[in-house]
């Protein structure tokens, strides 16, 4: 029996805790009880049962009949949860849910890391400590202190308890209705990890909905996630958006992505579908559930109220959805059926004269322009609301196509909602509600096409090599980097290193115009900072000065000359940039020059490694991006060239062991191809700031 | 009688149209009986009452008991309107609310004039056609088709009917109470304006809220919106924001301020509020009802549960609230009152154990240093929610500053709610609504204080004087447009007139570094778009060379010959710019050079005039600001300066008759001082393409 079994089907269930009145263990098998699984017996020191459930001091005296117990949910002190756990090992039991608190979250880490070994040594698997239990609908299994929620497709997985209890409570009236519910708690055995490998296959889940704050290890967490949304909807809240998250880098483009910008990322990159809180959960969940997928951006309103029309066509353009107008041949069609007060652009306004006719037909002609549709209707007290739901779901049942409705508001509607509900239309409050579940379907609909295929075979034969060494000892200097990139055929500037204002001079007139000069020297990172680089030297003069300038900037012994390269005029400045998160390891970046990424924050970010085609998307994404393409009579830029960096750079830190950080700054971007102008890279070991967990 | 105690509080109500059961007259009359409105009269062809009350065939039939009528609420077909109220009018009657439709909104705009002058004819003032009805809860007048609504403090003023109504059915559920409630249809009289100035004055309205798709007359809504608001909260929905809401203008700034953003700016200088939709109208007149006005951003989250209390310090950090950490003593003094396990840190979680006391005294404490806060409580099946309501009603009325609570959520949180409710404690069903309810008041407290004494003593001279004549025949040249400027005392660069290469060099010769051409031509108005401007000319060659090519760009006789000016380096690009918007008339804008304002649309716009502090408010909205302060190592620029160019240009359309545009681009800011380079001025008689309305 897999463990998975043993937690969501298990033969019989025993509750170990107190079943005073009052107590946990009490309200558990109540719950349990009334919940209708009735295979329910309980451990506790007084032998104490209720309800005639068999009742028993530890599992090896629970009567024989009692045995086939499959899952523990234990809710004893905390002081007693490992000898019980134990007991439950011996005894055969294959799964434990251990709601006590008193763990790893007030530092008893250690106390925690017992329950792990017990667990291991009994093949047992454990959901929490410090966990709200869980729930399969199912199996009329509700193994929790929280309500009971109704049936349905979803499956509930919440790293909180209490918010995860918050949702139960809601779900009836949201009218969301759950497969399965997890709170994994301290996640000392199973962590979200594992319940997403296994809903993945769960015939009985349909949508699974997320609640995390952090994941312990970012790589299997995608893995998992990804291979559950190529086969069904993965809706996650990830909190803690506002918190630094202990990313202490020393790169330009790791310190402007924070840690939540790397959560964000990865979620996309696994086709996960991010919602900001459970409201917009239950409402993108209920959308999933009811609506078919698509991947179109047209969306027609169709209302009996211009107002609401307009809010939503509001909406809809703010999340870049189209309200586009009809063409001619709809309009004929249109104005074919319907009286002639109706508006037949989009929103197509049907006024309050509009009947279950006029919803039908025209949501049915309009279906056949637009990938998606919504349906307002703005009832008053002396409008029957029925019949209209009656025409919206014969729409959506004769087109097979996405219908959400918004029939508002409060009694005069509320004679449509059961139609609406038993003719699988989605309803929500309002329609800018209906707006972002539409949106949310296209987006998902659009990046799982994207994503499908996506993993090359580059990817995974370069997953299974063994990573090269570190190429240097400690940490190399720019031109070691750079004379390494070109080794690896990546595209840099021309440069001369000069130990001598007067090699110096010579270097720069092979270039014969004028040059930069860049200071090297182990001890500074940072050569802008410290007035290291200078730009545009035209005379031998010139060349010369800069050099002794440069060379009195570092004590003697540290400076080891300088690099000579040529001014590139009329290039695009960009940045590209690896670093490692704590969470998800290498994270490329890339955004286009200093200003524009510092004073704009316009930059992109994606887990590495990511292919060319995968870098372009990211390029595409740039509120610059414009700049690259010719905007201002300024001319087209080799985007291509770019991308093939950003994919190059994004494998070094899976090909070589020990690269930390990585940030090429400028690269310049011109008509045709781009080189990197400097270079800096950060060894592993080399990290002088705590990193936190 | 004014017109507003006719309307809101009529000795006596005609309701004009047939009372057969099914028609609107019938449901008129018998929502104001319900309603507990009396005082009815019926009038239509048969004479037809019901429910005893008097009628007949017209006014003059009416029996004398029922001649007190000040309102009548017409619902008649809309070819006997007319004739309807000009028999009310003769009458007596004050205030007609007209309910049929079937005028300028289908084109019979005839029609409508009509009833405005038959009405101006009796000193009678209409509300509609085409509109819901109004209601007056304080008087129990419900003269409205749609659902009667709980009674409370907030006026709601309402362009569509059914958006309207929408509010009204869901106000029960919503728990939002409204005094006044008018839908005024085509505003054929009586518009937003009229409601505005009445509801200023009204005692019974602490909070007025507007749905509007769009005004008449922006400057007379201005002053009607920013009066209101300067004595209490005027809460805006204006949908449309995607609409492109006919401006068409040929300046670059104006282009790129659509009628949403003039619309958005309006808002704002008023000191209105304006939010998305009906639910955030919703929660935020509940804010404003329940809530102490503040102005400070520093918010405290006390909750028992961590997940909600994280989503919240993000909603938070999104809208620029700070959730700031405790300082040293308020750590101190929650310590000594608190449990162990509870984290002293914000957000303040009290856990699942978190008693009433601890709810009063964290949030007491806190409240002596945050500005506002949060209560959240997680409530799950096992847990009584009733004491800990009253923790936080207790904290309420012992500081008497806002606390907005997340009690939640589904029945597990029932018994929480008359407790808030009755405490005065508004209740969201998520912590996210907390927030956005604080960010608007503590958005809405800060603009109040920058509004007031703004208005300086120079706009009202200004604003007294006749403006002066158009100082031009037809569209002036750059130079023309430059040498006014310095007639005016703002800042603009040195040039020099060229008409031939000779006397081109000769000019360049006295900046005595490289310079810029700029053709001067009446057919070009956008010059670099026909290659008319040349940079950086250093030698004579150069500049005759370029002479020629300029002057082979136009027809001979429309050459006047080019501008020289010095190239200006190490200048940062600012663009001014004045624009007429057909709704507000003249708009100001300021953003950074070309890409900034086209790429990163990064613009700050205000209706004008605007005060040298105003503009340097727009100044600091800039995304871009830190360019001009020193950013990545920078100069710092002259801000003030800049900002008093703004103010001034900003007052040019009030000064002058018939400026349609003007565009200073670029403008050069410098260390000290700024320079416009370039100025285009449109004339309002010069507008090629059609504005609509």
């Amino acid at each position: 029996m897999s463990w998975a079994s043993a937690l969501f089907q298990p033969r019989a269930v025993a509750v170990v805790g107190s079943c005073s009145p009052g107590k946990i263990g009490h309200v558990l098998v109540t719950q349990l009880l009334d919940g209708g699984f009735d295979v329910v017996a309980t451990i506790n020191p007084k032998a104490d049962g209720i309800r005639g459930i068999p009742a028993a001091r530890c599992f090896q005296e629970l009567p024989v009949g009692s045995r086939e117990i499959d899952l523990a949910v234990i809710a004893s002190p905390a002081a007693t949860v490992a000898d019980m756990l134990q007991d439950a090992g011996q005894a055969g039991v294959k799964a434990a849910v251990i709601i006590t608190a008193g763990f790893s979250e007030s530092d008893s880490r250690h106390e925690e890391e017992r329950l792990v070994s017990i667990a291991r040594q009994h093949d047992l698997r454990i959901v929490g400590p410090n966990c709200a239990g869980i729930v399969n609908t199912k199996h009329n299994l509700f193994a929790t202190l929280e309500t009971r929620p109704p049936a349905g497709d979803v499956a509930f997985i919440s790293q909180s308890g209490a918010l995860g209890g918050a949702v139960l409570s809601w779900a009836q009236e949201q009218g969301l209705g759950f497969s399965k519910f997890a709170s994994y708690g301290n996640a000392a055995d199973l962590s979200e990890i594992d319940f997403l490998e296994v809903l993945r296959d769960d015939d009985e889940t349909k949508v699974v909905a997320l609640y995390i704050e952090t994941v312990s290890d970012g790589r299997r967490f995608m893995d998992a996630a990804s291979r559950l949304a190529a086969v069904k909807p993965l809706i996650v809240i990830k909190s803690g958006r506002s918190e630094s998250g202990g990313r202490a880098t020393q790169s330009h483009t790791g310190s402007m992505a924070g840690s939540d910008a790397v959560y964000e990322a990865a979620l996309q990159q696994c086709g996960a579908i991010r919602v900001a809180g459970i409201e917009e959960m239950f409402d993108v969940c209920r959308g999933f559930v009811h609506l078919p997928r698509f991947r179109g951006r047209r969306i027609a309103i169709v209302t009996n109220s211009g107002g609401p029309g307009v809010l939503a066509a509001d909406a809809a353009d703010a999340v870049g959805l189209e309200i586009t107008p009809p063409g001619a041949a709809l309009r004929g069609r249109l104005s074919n059926r319907l009286p002639d007060f109706c508006s037949l652009s989009n929103p197509y306004d049907l006024t309050v004269q509009a009947t279950e006719d006029d919803y039908r037909d025209t949501l049915i002609e309009t279906l056949k322009e637009y990938d998606a549709a919504i349906a307002i209707n703005v009832n008053t007290p002396y409008l029957d609301a029925a019949p209209l739901a009656r025409g919206v779901v014969a729409a959506s049942q004769t087109t097979g196509m996405p219908i959400a409705a918004s029939f508002v508001a409060g009694q005069p509607a509320q004679a449509a909602l059961p139609i609406l509900k038993e003719g699988g239309v989605p309803n929500y409050v309002t329609a800018e509600r209906c707006v972002h579940v539409l949106s949310a379907l296209s987006v998902h609909g659009n990046r799982l096409a994207a994503i499908e295929g996506r993993r090359s075979s580059r990817e995974a034969s370069e997953r299974k090599k063994k990573p090269l060494p570190f190429p240097w000892n400690g940490r190399p200097t720019e031109p070691m980097v750079m004379d390494w990139m070109d080794e690896l055929g990546l595209p840099t500037i021309k440069r001369v290193v000069a130990t001598s204002a007067e090699k110096a001079v010579q270097a720069a007139q092979q270039f014969g115009g004028p040059v930069v000069m860049k200071m090297i020297s182990p001890l500074v990172l940072h050569k802008t900072d410290v007035g290291g680089v200078v730009l545009n030297l035209g005379t031998s003069k010139a060349i010369e000065e800069a050099f002794t300038k440069l060379a009195r900037l570092v004590p003697e012994g540290t400076f080891n000359g300088v690099l000579i390269s040529p001014m590139v005029e009329q290039a695009v400045e960009a940045i590209v940039g690896l670093s490692t998160d704590v969470t998800f390891g290498p994270v490329i970046a890339v955004g286009l020059g200093g200003i524009y990424t510092e004073v704009f924050s316009d930059l992109a970010l994606r887990v590495a490694p990511v292919s060319v085609e995968e870098a372009r998307q990211m390029i595409e994404t740039l509120r610059g991006i414009d700049l690259l393409k010719g905007a201002r009579g300024s001319v087209l830029r080799d985007i291509a060239s770019l991308s093939q960096l950003v994919s190059d750079i994004s494998w070094l830190a899976l090909r070589f062991d020990g690269i930390e950080e990585l940030d090429l700054n400028p690269v310049f971007l011109l008509e045709r191809g781009c080189m990197a102008a400097d270079a800096r890279l950060i060894p592993s070991d080399d990290v002088p700031m705590q990193r936190s967990r």
